[in-house]
């Protein structure tokens, strides 16, 4: 394989086919073709991990039928050059071995590296060679073969030898989180983690601690998640037991627990937690908002029907040195790996 | 009318009679009683202004039977103890005078003042006892006699003597937008204004200018729209006509007229905006998003998805003062006064 095409678009413009001009995520097709521009990055692919929510609109489309299902994903992958379920709209990620590096690309991979991409297959352009059919359908991890191009803004990450991979990819899968709450945490800061006990909201607690937070607030929904939290030892100074939708009855325990809180980190995917969030933090304070059940209108809304006078983040998942950040955390934090090799067991999802 | 209750809550728990220890703005019914605790403002109503989206459900439910929008408005403010449309969630604002004070009252507030509230009706006690005989149920603007109760933390303006109410109402909406994008935007900047020729993307633009930007850049959707912004002369440096839901598109053209930008406001309710935004913005930029149309996930996975590292700011409506900086930037610049007046007679809502 050469490298015969000039550098293109570091976003991927030119592999989109249709509609044209849009970005690749927007796009119903991609191009595959693995002829790689100067600045691209061919992966030999060996496994798919299906966004949870797809994977699930899927399997229940087919009644878990597993060749209904491996004919489902390998028809989405042919037909638009990438896996993003119609449905859905959602990906997933992949893992691979970096196969060809175009000579301007600035992504900093070397052939025969392995690696795990942190830009969604829904721009990923991926062709599959095997039928997935070492797949069995019961699970969204897909061992595959084939091959998937990275642009010069894809994110990828190399898989460290020092780590399982599924830890690995666990902590990447949520690095955003940590590496923004860093950036927002100031020394002496009261900062509360909304879902603490979580793999992100865990990470979150972690780098807050790191950055020189006073005090450290994790809010769990359970007695069990308590427990867990405890068990870490020291990852959070206070925890508390509240239902983060109920605004009021949270913001007097987080006031109990010592808050309200100069940074609130949200972390748990459940809808309706924008007013606790809000309620929690201190005027002038900070709200990052990293759960994907955040409602836009709910936290504008919320903020100004409360007279809050908080700046409140989208939490964005890339921030530079995200996954090393975060990595390096786990490493340097017994409590916090201990916690996320459970969660990795079980299966959790973010 | 006696101050007989003790001091209450100041986001007006006390108020909340169903279902019990939620926030005003989630309760299903108020208590409007007019004895007012030591920490609110009683305020006799002369007119409320319904959210466009309310007035438009109700209006096409009754078939603009004026008699039944009347009823209907009616009942729900009597049933509910605030004006709430059950079907849309939105309320609106109300004008009115302060009629009592009470002597813990943070608001500032002296009974005979006329004042419109910056707080949404949804989370407002009222009562209305002229049974709206008054409003022709033809427009959202409701001419009425009732009373209102104000707690501690709601936000409500002295209307100005020297401008027009509808004038000072319509700056007031969208005053959240100039008062945000001043503490963002640093002398040598380079902002853009996605929707700068609307309410809050023209106020945007000129406290963008005062704080010192280097370029202003103001996005429109037709040409009719740059032909009113050029018309403010000098409001902005540069007019870019682009579909701002196309992000390739609208970052070529941004980057012609001077860009990317390092604060993007994005003042259009129209979904689809992010990417643009985001794609049009420096690495290292800020976007504050402003739009109520604005999508959470697009936000986050957007950035993600380009690799953008960007700080996404939702736009709070409330911070402190903001209704006095938006008018006086109104006073302090005739074009703008000219754009808004001329957006007041076209009943243009934000």
């Amino acid at each position: 394989m050469t490298t015969a095409l000039p550098p293109q678009s570091a976003l991927g413009l030119h592999r989109v086919i249709d509609p044209p001009g849009v970005l690749p995520q927007a796009a119903w097709r991609l191009d595959p073709n693995p002829a790689i521009a100067r600045d691209e990055v061919r992966v030999r692919v060996d496994r798919l991990n299906l966004d949870a929510a797809s994977y699930r609109q899927i399997r229940e489309t087919y009644a878990g039928d597993p060749d209904k299902i491996r004919a489902a994903v390998g028809e989405i992958v042919a037909t638009r050059g990438k896996m993003q379920n119609p449905v859905t709209g959602s990906g997933g990620m992949l893992t691979g071995t970096v196969e060809e590096v175009g000579p301007d690309s600035p992504l900093g991979l070397r052939p025969g590296q392995r690696i795990a991409t942190l830009v969604s297959l829904t721009l990923t352009p991926l062709a599959i060679s095997d039928g997935l059919l070492r797949w069995d359908g019961q699970s969204e991890q897909v061992p595959c073969e084939g091959h998937a191009i990275l642009f010069a803004r894809s994110i990828a990450a190399v898989l460290p030898d020092d780590l399982p991979v599924p830890l690995s990819l666990a902590v990447m899968d949520v690095c955003g989180a940590p590496a923004l709450t860093r950036r927002v945490v100031s020394p002496g800061s009261v900062v509360l983690v909304i879902g603490a006990a979580g793999k992100s909201g865990s990470l979150s607690a972690a780098v807050a601690r790191r950055a020189g937070a006073a005090r450290v607030i994790g809010v769990v929904p359970t007695e069990a998640e308590a427990a867990l939290l405890r068990g870490t030892g020291g990852l959070v100074d206070e925890i508390v037991i509240a239902d983060a939708r109920d605004p009021v009855n949270l913001a007097a325990k987080v006031a109990a627990a010592g808050g309200p809180a100069d940074v609130t980190v949200v972390c748990v995917d459940v809808a309706g937690c924008e007013g606790g969030a809000i309620l929690s933090t201190a005027q002038g304070g900070t709200v990052i908002f990293f759960s994907m059940a955040t409602s836009f209108s709910g936290a504008a809304l919320g903020a100004e029907g409360m007279a809050a006078d908080v700046t409140m983040l989208v939490g964005n998942g890339y921030v530079p040195g995200h996954a090393e950040l975060a990595l390096d955390l786990l490493r340097g934090t017994p409590s916090l790996r201990a916690l996320f090799e459970r969660r990795v067991l079980e299966g959790e999802r973010r």
